[in-house]
């Protein structure tokens, strides 16, 4: 059978966690955290089996859950959404990407992504029949030239898919980036697609500037995020999308038949918990500044050069005064040969360039953290 | 936004749901028991949250599962798979059969469905740009009359789906059936698509004829199960697909990018118990025919017609004996007037016939039935 999808491998996360385990490295790669969800959190999903929530639950998701998201959003970004029609609760973001592609754009259409893009956005597009139009981000800030935008737009273009907090950079888009966006898209067709899966991991006292929070871009854009990433609990694979009702309508359309709803019980425990406790996700940004601020202070004495990290829970770094290779072959030698595991930037170019950087994870206990630097301080 | 499905809607199984919720009808509906899994499974799950199993599974599943699955095969259908080449775990069988369509099927490509088909085929190869090619079951047996299967073979076919045992007659395909497809897809290029979610599901002392069994066909099929539907868990979304090495790669590539992997601690819990207690399967016949049997006598005195189940948890009845109207309107009168949620048979057919069937499941408790029945009997 001829594939569908030539330029695929398997996905880099994969590759990297199966080489850390492979060199008993510490794994600073793929993107989890290495400490627990809250205890109440899993309690009550054991609470939730107990209470017979073990078959299918609303497809679009649990009402009360999508009832926690709805206030979240009012809260957070002063947006009051309908979490009847606005809400679809999914396995994971990867879905909610997947399907808000698959459900929008269509053969011989052209969708903006910014490079590096997280690896799931182009396999999606491909699949649709459709071509990822690639535009590098500004280096070393990784923001948006938007005149390259402007220029890049045909009559194809059917959406533009943004990331921020980035992953891998963790730039963030400020509230004029979105109404520059904004003035480009009005008058399209083109949809956004916005994926905020590290909304709550913001530094410096700087808000999140969410598409939810513009009304003209919320009007057509489709917003992801990620139970996984706020709650510590990646391996639960809950996350959710948010979009008008007509786009919502659609997006529905495809989740129905790509997943159809996601583990019942969990979706009971989030909805107690939300409630319960928005205090969580009040307190992430303060609780992850310290762990960049942490993990920044212990690779102070390497020879790495240190990005800076504006949000999400990764932190970028320059090794070309350690080794003169690609980030890929980087990459490699470390894992074998420096006992840690990071993710190179170049699967997430359509160019691989030769940025000489490579992606460190820092939610990890302090623990994982010291053990890493001491191996990198050595390098 | 113009629709790329114009002829999806709602899931016929989330109207009905919500209808029997809304008119506190018995719900027989969408098929899920409404008892609960093994509380060792449950417990299991607990286990595994408060030993760390909160993060990213491996994106093809857990090793120990792929074995349990692996050992399975071969216990059951006398074939050796490759558990870590063959076997990818899924977010339910939905996701899998998503998946697959999606791996192999290209734009103008045509793919073979049985009509009554599940309804998430369709839009699946919609969404691919291909077109479903709909052959009707034999009525009342619901077999397959592959001369017309031969008859609907062209250069574009790339795929023949099949399902059994089949949802919603519970028809079962035979040895001689698989020799005749083998026979059919001999020297060509189509793979076989085989839903067998039902597997563990077969009465009157028959055994399954999964394509596992046919080492011929087995080489170019991708099959699909649910633990969902074993083991009286639907909301708990794991299923998993089995296809040969190279089938795998080409289905793993989407896999990765649709879901990437699912709930990790239920892929544990499953792993041991599959390990512990593999009677738990083994007794699922018995299990469910005695649901089956004590449904039908409980129907007797009802003008319903009943017709055969040889395998899955669904009957299918005739209603013309109590109303003269489509399948569509006598469950809409049935859920509001009738007091019992049922499944039209309609929306699985491409030019919804008038069967003058509806589909009620029967994985349910003995309360249940009785209540159903006590209702459908005064029709
Ligand atoms: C789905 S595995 C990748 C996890 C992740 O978000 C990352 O490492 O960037
Ligand atoms: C995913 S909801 C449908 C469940 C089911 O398999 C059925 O009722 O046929």
């Amino acid at each position: 059978i001829e594939t569908k999808l030539p330029k695929v491998g398997t996905t880099i996360f994969s590759v990297m966690s199966q080489l850390a385990l492979e060199h008993k490295a510490v794994n600073l790669g793929q993107g989890f955290p290495d400490f627990e969800p809250p205890e109440a959190l899993r309690d009550a999903i054991t609470r939730a089996m107990a209470e017979g929530r073990n078959q299918y639950a609303p497809g679009i998701g649990l009402a009360p859950l999508r009832e926690q998201i709805a206030l979240k959003t009012e809260r957070m970004y002063g947006r009051r959404i309908n979490a009847d029609t606005d809400v679809t609760v999914t396995s994971g973001a990867t879905e909610a990407l997947f399907a808000a592609i698959a459900a929008v754009v269509r053969a011989g259409d052209e969708v903006i992504v910014f490079d590096p893009a997280y690896d799931s956005y182009e396999p999606a597009i491909d699949l649709q029949g459709a071509k990822a139009v690639h535009i590098p981000l500004t280096v070393p800030s990784f923001g948006i030239d938007w005149q390259r935008v402007r220029d890049a737009i045909t009559p194809r273009t059917r959406m533009i898919l943004i990331n921020s907090p980035h992953n891998p950079s963790g730039a963030v888009l400020s509230a004029d980036d979105l109404d520059t966006l904004a003035a480009i898209v009005r008058d399209t067709e083109i949809v956004v697609l916005s994926d905020e899966v590290y909304e709550h991991i913001v530094f410096d006292g700087a808000q999140h500037q969410s598409v939810l929070r513009h009304a003209e871009l919320a009007e057509r854009s489709i917003v992801v995020s990620s139970f996984g990433k706020t709650y510590h609990c990646t391996g639960w694979k809950l996350g959710y999308a948010v979009a008008p009702k007509a786009l919502s309508a659609e997006f529905r359309k495809v989740h129905q038949y790509l997943t159809f709803c996601t583990f019942h019980p969990a979706q009971l425990a989030f909805a107690e918990f939300m409630a319960s406790t928005p205090e969580h996700y009040l307190e992430l940004p303060a609780f992850y500044q310290a762990k960049r601020d942490r993990f920044r202070a212990l690779l102070k004495p390497s020879r790495l050069k240190l990005l800076d990290v504006p949000g999400g829970y990764f932190q970028l770094v320059d090794y070309s005064a350690i080794r003169d290779e690609s980030d890929v072959a980087f990459c490699e030698w470390l894992v074998k040969e420096g006992g840690v595991a990071a993710i190179p930037l170049a699967p997430f170019y359509e160019t691989a360039p030769d940025t000489r950087l490579v992606r460190l994870c820092f939610a990890k206990s302090d623990a994982t953290m010291e053990a890493a630097a001491e191996r990198l301080c050595k390098l």
